[in-house]
C-alpha cells in the first residue's frame, strides 16, 4: 500500500517525515524513539503489535488536516488511534507508517441539556460524557466494558456497544453528527440534529469504518433520560440450553431489558472468586437481566421476568436496592480480568448469532474446546445474540497461540453457519479480516473497496484492515474443507 | 447522463430497447404506448411530470439484472419505482430513459415470528406488513400517511417515516437486511440479523438513496410487538407559541410519546370541516400526543402529559377508548386531503428544525406568507421537529405555482438557517436539489458524488436527483440575496 521505494530504508523516511512534521507540530506531539512509543504498539488485542514509523499527536483540527495531506501525498499509510481500547487490532500501527493519535483531543466542547445532545472532541472517555450529563439527569447510552477509558472517537470508529445496547443501542443509534477529515485533508460535516439528512447516510458508513475512511475530529452524540429506577434479576440455571430458551423466552413476552447478559460455569467461578458477588458456583449458566424506566414499569417487568425464569426452573435473586443491583453487576462486568486470573493468557472472541441458536452455538463450542484442547469460558450480551467466548491459553507453551487463533476463526464461521455474522461490537480490524470471506461474497468485498476507494483512493488509511483483498477471499474460501461459499449468497440464510 | 447520441431520435432507441427487453421479458412487462405509460409520469408530487421512453414491470430477479445490464450498457437511464406515492418527485422518470416498476414483486416471503423479522418483496405494501404481523402480535412500525398504498421498497428507497417514527424511528431504524441488484447487474446482500455486521454499513447508506445507488430487491424489516394500550391527548392552545414551548416540554420531561403532532389553525378548520373530529375550530393550535406501552406506563405518562398541558393553558381531551383514539387521529390523518378541500391545489413541503425552535419557524412562515401572498396551513410531526407545512396554490393561476415553489424552497433555507435540515422523511430527489446546496459544502457534495461513482461510475441511475451538480451548487448560492454560505461550515451551528 505504501509507495516509499525499495531504496529508501524506514531509517530515511522517518527522518525526513519527523521534519516536514516539525514545521507544524511542536516537539512533544512527534515521537520518534522507540521506548517511547512502545505503548502504541498494540490496541486491546495485544496478539497483534507492530511499531510504526513516527507516532503523533496533533492538537488541532488544522494540524489533523496537515498530517493527513503530507502522508496522503507522500504515500505514507497512517492510522488514527484513540485510548487504544480496541479489540481487533483495528488501532495496530502500521511498520511503514504513521500512528495519528487524537489522544489530545480531550474536551467537551458542549453539553445542552434541552436539546439532549453533548458535542465532543474526539478523545473524550466514555464514561467522561456520562459523567458531564449526569448533573442534567442524562447520560450517554453505549457503554463499553472499557468506558472508563475508551474513547468517543474510537467507540465511533468501532461502533461501540455495552451491556445496555440491547435497549439502546449500538454508538451509530446514538450519534448525531460527526466532523471528519479525509485523506486529502478535507472538513466534511455529516449527520444533522434531526432523525434524517439529505444526501447520502455518511453517517452509519462513517460509524465502524475503523479508520479507513477518514479521522474524526468532532462527534455529537444524543444524551438519553436516567430512568426513574432500575432492577436487576439474577437467574441459576443447572442447563446451558434452559438459560438460552430463557432469553428467548424473555424477548417474546414483549420485554426489552435495559441488559440480558449470560455467564456459563467457568466464567461464574471466576468471578465469584474475584469479586464475591454471591453467584452460585453450581450452577451451569447464569442470567442477569436489567430492566429500567418508570417505577410502575420496572415493578411489573421484574415481576414478570422473576416469574418466567422461576417457572423454567431456574433460582433467583431480585437486587433490593441499587448497592445490590451493583455488586451482582460487578461480578459481570470483572469477568474479564477475572477469567485474566485463572490463565496466564485469554483471548476474547466477539460474533453475534440469531438468539434462537444460543444453546446450540454454545454446545458446538464444547466440543470445539475439546478438539483444540484450550478452555472456553463463555460471558455475553445474551439479549442481542452478541457472544463473547474467552478462549484461554498460554502464550508461552508452543503452539497454544496459534490453537486459540484458529479455535477463534471456527466460532467466527460458526456464527456465520447459523445465520448471525463476525462481529458484535468489536469490529474486524487485523483479527477477523479473513472471515470477511466466509460472510460476504466477492460482489459485496468488491463493492466495499469501491466504497473505500471513494474515499481514499491510493490507500493511505490504515491500510490492511477491515476489508480483505478480494484475492485472498478466494484463497480462504478454497482452503475450507466444504469449499465452503459465502453464505450471504445462499438466499435468506442470513436470517 | 445518456450517452444516446443526438443522430438517434428516442423513437429509435425506444424500439431497439423494446425488442431487447422482449427477448426476456413477457409483453405484459413492457408498456410502450403513452397511454399506458401515463400513471406512471410522476410520483406522489404531481407538480414535476415526465414521460418515460418505456416501462418495464420485471417479475424475477434474474429480469432486474437483465434490464439493469442492458440499460448499463447502452447508458440509457434507469428510474426505479414503487408504488408512486413519494413526495419529492425521486420516482419522476427520465425522458431518455426506462422507467423500472417493482410492482409485481409484491409477495411477503416470510413472517418469523420469533426472530420478530419480516422478509419481503419490495412492492409489498407498507400496511399489508403490519396486516401479515397482526396474527402473531406484532406490527411494523414506520407509519407513513400513504401507508395503504407506498411500498416497502419505496419506503427503503426514501427512508420514510410516519406519526410514529418520533419513538420507532425511520425505515433506517427498522431494517435488518437488503437485497440489492447493482446497476452492473450483480446481486448484493447487504446486513444481517444481528445489531451489527463486519465491513462499511451499506445497508443505512442504501436507505434513503432514492434509487442512485441499486435497485432494491428484498426487504428484511423488524417487526415490534403490539403495545398492551394506546392513549392520546388533544390539547388545544390559543398560541402557537404555547403549543411549541408544550412539545419540548414533554419530552424534557423525559416522555417518549409514540407521535407528538400539532396542527395550525388553518389546518384544524380544514380537518374538522372534512372529518368532524371534535376538533376545536377555535383554537390557534392543536397538539395530539399519544403514548403506548404497558397500561400502568401509559396511565402514568397519560396523567403526566395531560397535567402539563393543563398547566400550560391548554384545554384538554383524553381519549377515553379505542374508537375514541381513531376518531381524534382521523383527523390528523386526514388532513392533507382536508386542505385539499379549501384549495385547488397545495405543496406539501418536508423539513426539520430542533424543537426549541418550531414558534420562531411557525412564526416566519406566517411572515412569508404574507410575502408570497399564499396561505400556509401546518400539520406536522412537532416532536422530532419534523415540519410539513402545507402551501395552498391554484395552478390555474398565472406565476401562483412558480410561487409557491419559491415559498417552499424559502422554507428549506429557514430549516437550514435554524439549524435543521432540508428533508425529514420525503427526501431530496428532484423537488430539494437546489436546497442541497445550502445544507451543504462543496467537500460533502463532492464526498456524495464520489459514493455514487462507487456504485454507478457513469451515472445510470436515477440521474439528476438526489445529489447536485457541484457547479449548479455554486451558482446556487452565488444568487442567494446574502452570498449565504453552507451553514454546514459554520461550526457547531447545525445542532
Amino acid at each position: 500500500m505504501t509507495t516509499a521505494t525499495a531504496d529508501s530504508s524506514n531509517a530515511d523516511i522517518k527522518s525526513v517525515l519527523a521534519a516536514e512534521f516539525a514545521r507544524f507540530l511542536p516537539p512533544d506531539s512527534i515521537i520518534a524513539d522507540e521506548e517511547t512509543q512502545k505503548p502504541y504498539e498494540c490496541d486491546g488485542l495485544s496478539m497483534y503489535c507492530e511499531m510504526p514509523l513516527l507516532v503523533v499527536l496533533p492538537e488541532t483540527v488544522a494540524q489533523v488536516q496537515q498530517v493527513l495531506r503530507l502522508c496522503h501525498q507522500r504515500g505514507v499509510p497512517v492510522v488514527a488511534r484513540g485510548a487504544g481500547t480496541g479489540l481487533c487490532a483495528g488501532a495496530m500501527p502500521h511498520s511503514d507508517g504513521v500512528l495519528l493519535s487524537l489522544a489530545k483531543f480531550n474536551r467537551i466542547l458542549d453539553i445542552d441539556p434541552l436539546a439532549r445532545t453533548a458535542r465532543l472532541q474526539p478523545g473524550v472517555r466514555n464514561l467522561a460524557i456520562s459523567e458531564a450529563a449526569w448533573p442534567h439527569g442524562l447520560y450517554y447510552g453505549p457503554d463499553p466494558s472499557s468506558q472508563i477509558a475508551c474513547s468517543i472517537g474510537g467507540n465511533v470508529a468501532e461502533n461501540s456497544g455495552g451491556v445496555h445496547c440491547l435497549k439502546y443501542g449500538l454508538t451509530v443509534h446514538n450519534l448525531l453528527q460527526v466532523e471528519m477529515i479525509t485523506v486529502e485533508g478535507e472538513r466534511l460535516v455529516i449527520g444533522s440534529a434531526g432523525l434524517d439528512s439529505g444526501g447520502p447516510d455518511l453517517l452509519a458508513l462513517i460509524t465502524g469504518s475503523e479508520g479507513l475512511l477518514g479521522v474524526i475530529t468532532e462527534v455529537t452524540v444524543k444524551l438519553l433520560p436516567m430512568p426513574e429506577k432500575a432492577q436487576v434479576v439474577m437467574a441459576a440455571f443447572d442447563s446451558v440450553q434452559t438459560a438460552g430458551e430463557a432469553v428467548s423466552a424473555v424477548i417474546s413476552r414483549g420485554i426489552i431489558p435495559a441488559g440480558l447478559e449470560m455467564m456459563d460455569e467457568h466464567a461464574i467461578v471466576a468471578a465469584e472468586a474475584f469479586v464475591h458477588a454471591g453467584y452460585p458456583t453450581d450452577a451451569e449458566a447464569l442470567l442477569l437481566c436489567e430492566v429500567d424506566g418508570t417505577r410502575e414499569e420496572v415493578e411489573e417487568h421484574i415481576q414478570q421476568v422473576a416469574g418466567l425464569f422461576e417457572s423454567m426452573g431456574a433460582s433467583i435473586r431480585v437486587s433490593r436496592d441499587d448497592a445490590e443491583r451493583a455488586l451482582l453487576w460487578k461480578g459481570r462486568k470483572s469477568a474479564f480480568p477475572a477469567v485474566g486470573r485463572i490463565s496466564p493468557d485469554y483471548y476474547c472472541m466477539d460474533g453475534t448469532i440469531p438468539r434462537g441458536k444460543l444453546a446450540h452455538v454454545l454446545m458446538a463450542m464444547q466440543d470445539m474446546s475439546a478438539h483444540y484442547g484450550l478452555r472456553v469460558a463463555n460471558v455475553f450480551h445474551a439479549g442481542d445474540g452478541n457472544l463473547h467466548p474467552l478462549i484461554l491459553f498460554d502464550a508461552n507453551m508452543p503452539g497454544e497461540f496459534e490453537r486459540a487463533e484458529a479455535f477463534g476463526g471456527k466460532i467466527l464461521e460458526l456464527c456465520v453457519a447459523v445465520g448471525g455474522c463476525i462481529t458484535g461490537e468489536h469490529g474486524v480490524g487485523v483479527e477477523k479480516i479473513r472471515q470477511m470471506a466466509i460472510q460476504f461474497g466477492d460482489a459485496e468485498i468488491a463493492q466495499f473497496h469501491a466504497i473505500k476507494a471513494a474515499f481514499d483512493p491510493v490507500g493511505t488509511l490504515n491500510p490492511g484492515k477491515g476489508i480483505p483483498v478480494l484475492k485472498n477471499c478466494q484463497e480462504y474460501r478454497a482452503l475450507k474443507p466444504d469449499g465452503m461459499q459465502p453464505l450471504s449468497h445462499v438466499h435468506g440464510s442470513t436470517l
